[in-house]
């Protein structure tokens, strides 16, 4: 197959609208002038995008395959999205809803690199679902984050992640708050490890600062003993990630964070479908783990749109290794039973602020999480 | 005033399900923990975000003003867009369409380092608005697109701007095409000034690479005699043109490309209103020139919409320095006219694809477009 082929979903009022939208998106993301001044040869054989077929799905809805050369992407991620969506995002009426990878695509962006697999084997939890409690609130002291670092590490929790919002405040400026978080979590993995535990939490650390000191602070986080970095690919762009995943040196696990692209799936005629944003891009990018979510918290998924990103993430013909979903947003341990059931054991269950009810005891909730998945 | 505020249109149903919206986008976009756990003093009275007021649009329609303290977010531009509309961007109805700065805000983030006067000064184009050829298709030659750059130039174009997909392909490496591409334009200028002219074309190299080689890739392109660098916001993150802006050694005009932004605006009721978007975020970006899709061409935007963007990109009120509107998107030459009495004179008016049907004689079209506006 020398073309990757991306899945839009048109709305259109007829065929001849339909495939003129599929045309205008073959034409928008690549050559982006007119169908008639396209130069033939090289341009128009390989680099202008090609409709491979056109689908009717119900009345107004259609869906339409593109397929596209990896000449007109390069070796760069930012290209490779503009290509797919770029200022089509911007044509009324046009999602992207499916990618289907060639081996050039997968030569070049091979994916994660732990994955569900690595993710297992860095924690050393043999079996069943991570727990994730959140640190936060931002305007928090570097100390009192850290207490709870070390109060639901010690307690068995799998991955210690800070909150996508702990950025690089006065309150607790970036390098302070993580070295103290990453040592608090480490201090608890020894006493773990002493008490024969054969697991141990990993300390996630927010990246925040400039888009452009992201190696620079992941870096720092890894040398100050964190055990993976979260990123906002909405707000540092997909390329951090990517830049990350592909760094021999840093070597470290990476979750992505679903802030700022909520516009890119609730609505079902713009952007991204939820599998293919939260799932294929997050394995297209490099991301370990994808958060997103999860249906009946504060956003607005469904079931059936978190069954979609989940099989996103695990799905064999994806890029490069499964990853691991991690649903979260408003979660308490009392949906534990439910969310266990529905997503099984390779998942990240987050927990946020409803932790912070319990104090000094926050140890104990964790423990009866543990208990119930 | 020690807040900044953000006015958000909110689509409910009731003004109890109004506020309840409200004051979870100034819980979400802070502290992220449920009301009764935000720990009292410093953070429940700096860093949680306020709702200021809230005022019914029609029947399910509301406009509700949160402030928020500079604290929650510090020195860097993505956490102010965290703080914005980052986790509130996946609630359902929630949209951003008003930016108030206060005086911190202002200090952090001052906005363009040239804006509109600064691009008359380094044009020399006395009056009058900016004709801008856009060089283009990707998968031409270095040296094709380099003549296109000469030709447009030499017939008295303002800026030459790179397409926004021309960005490190093989047919067209970043770096020998900027290179060839600048001295194309810079000959021709040295050609104008020979025959009197005092305006002179600035080359606007497209940044295509990774995320983390922007500030490298903008450097070289400024060696190498470009007059600015285009940059997409959407794929590379708004704080990449926040960081060049802020660079005195680069020290180059940037123009804001809408590639991949389409979804925030295109639905009424998620991610931002098109001034807001447009126009405040350019301008607290620190970008010069805002690219977006003219009313009338390719794209879906209306009139007022156009209109919306070029206002907030000129307001007294907004960030910085008055910034220049450049609509585009299948414009031709002979909808100049048109746009001129739209837009006025601080404009840049973007013509793409249309000119390759003039091959060698493009720099009458250029000629032609300059004597209608």
């Amino acid at each position: 197959m020398d073309r990757f082929a991306v899945t839009y979903r048109l709305v259109a009022g007829s065929r001849a609208d339909a495939e003129e939208l599929a045309e205008a998106i073959a034409l928008e993301d690549t050559v982006e002038i007119p169908r008639d001044v396209v130069p033939k040869g090289y341009i128009e054989d390989v680099v202008l995008g090609r409709v491979l077929d056109l689908v009717q799905v119900d009345d107004t809805v259609w869906r339409a395959r593109v397929g596209y050369h990896i000449d007109a992407v390069g070796r760069e991620l930012l290209q490779f999205i503009n290509v797919m969506l770029g200022n089509a995002s911007i044509l009324k009426g046009v999602k992207a809803i499916d990618l289907t990878p060639n081996v050039e695509v997968r030569t070049r962006f091979p994916g994660a690199r732990f994955g569900a697999e690595g993710i297992r084997s860095l924690t050393g939890r043999a079996a069943g679902g991570y727990i994730c409690p959140v640190v936060k609130p931002q305007g928090s002291s570097p100390e009192t984050l850290a207490r709870f670092c070390y109060l639901t590490a010690r307690a068995g929790a799998d991955i210690v992640k800070e909150d996508h919002g702990l950025a690089n405040q006065d309150a607790a400026p970036f390098r302070e708050r993580v070295r103290i978080g990453a040592e608090a979590v480490n201090r608890a993995n020894a006493e773990r490890a002493e008490a024969g535990d054969t697991s141990r939490a990993l300390f996630f650390a927010n990246i925040g600062g400039h888009g452009d000191q992201v190696r620079e602070l992941a870096c720092y986080a890894r040398d100050a003993g964190a055990g993976g970095v979260l990123l906002i690919p909405g707000l540092f762009g997909f390329d951090a990630i990517n830049r990350l995943a592909q760094d021999t040196e840093f070597n470290l696990p990476i979750m992505a964070h679903p802030s700022h692209l909520g516009p890119y799936v609730l609505t079902p005629d713009q952007g991204y479908g939820h599998g293919m944003l939260f799932g294929q891009m997050m394995r297209l990018a490099g991301a370990d783990i994808s958060v997103f979510p999860n249906y009946g918290g504060r956003f607005g998924f469904s079931l059936d749109e978190c069954a979609e990103i989940a099989d996103a993430c695990r799905s064999e013909g994806g890029i490069g290794r499964a990853i691991l979903p991690s649903p979260g947003g408003g979660m308490s341990p009392e949906r534990l039973p439910d969310m266990s059931a529905q997503y099984g054991p390779d998942c990240v269950f987050l927990l946020g602020g409803s932790l912070l009810r319990h104090g000094e005891s926050v140890g104990e909730a964790i423990k009866a999480c543990r208990a119930t998945i």
